[in-house]
């Protein structure tokens, strides 16, 4: 198993601009964007600009400026889907459920007696990504 | 539902000293310990001392400092188990998951192919919380 940064992952694609994303906030050091296999309506993923494969690795000063941007999201969330709770969770390597080795938060809407889908569903509709991020936008 | 700060869960009281706990790390503004209820070997949690009931209300200054903490313990947890992954998970208000109502961070070691045990399994033994503990703290 390698656990060396790959700067060629998904993430770090969308970060350069070589991947479409349905983006959500950004700032000089963060990128928040829709997840494209939502486990429940308005499923976003927050990353840092600079790479790392996961917690494992970042660097302490990146993690303390990107929290409060995964808070600010999630009250967004919430807000914008009147939801119940919000699940936050962070997967490092496969085991724990990582796919994509970028450090990343999910930030996950709950309502009361909804499962969650499985992160393994199929792609959601473009469209209706674009309108749950306009949704969680006007919230921010 | 209310969404206010109880100064009496259970964290809090752990805090005061006045419930018991498997301390792992504590600093100005931080404590790490032993969840009671591992849904994995080395199951731990990591808290703010200022009270919070969760992300959504948390104070960013706060957060900036506790998720250093949080990756401090994820590493060490990682270690001390020889995990091949970590799961971390940050429940807000019932409909995500959260029982105890002072923000936590839950940092659990993963194994390939061994699946999480319920968070409302029992209790642990006490012994075998200290002695994971003292794994943990080894690799700190």
């Amino acid at each position: 198993m390698t656990t060396a940064y790959d700067p060629n992952n998904i993430f770090a694609k969308i970060l350069k601009g070589e991947i479409p994303s349905v983006k959500l906030y950004e700032d000089e050091d963060t990128l928040a964007f829709m997840d494209v296999m939502p486990q429940a309506p308005g499923h976003l993923l927050v990353i840092p600009k600079q790479g790392s494969r996961n917690l494992l690795d970042a660097d302490p000063a990146v993690l303390a400026k990107l929290i409060p941007v995964v808070q600010k999201l999630a009250v967004a969330a919430k807000d914008a889907f009147e939801a119940d709770g919000v699940y936050v969770a962070q997967f490092n390597e496969p085991a724990a459920g990582q796919t994509v080795f970028h450090l990343h938060f999910h930030v996950i809407p709950r309502h009361d007696g909804q499962p969650l889908k499985p992160h393994t569903g199929g792609m959601e509709d473009i469209e209706v990504l674009k309108a749950n991020a306009e949704k969680i936008k006007a919230c921010l």
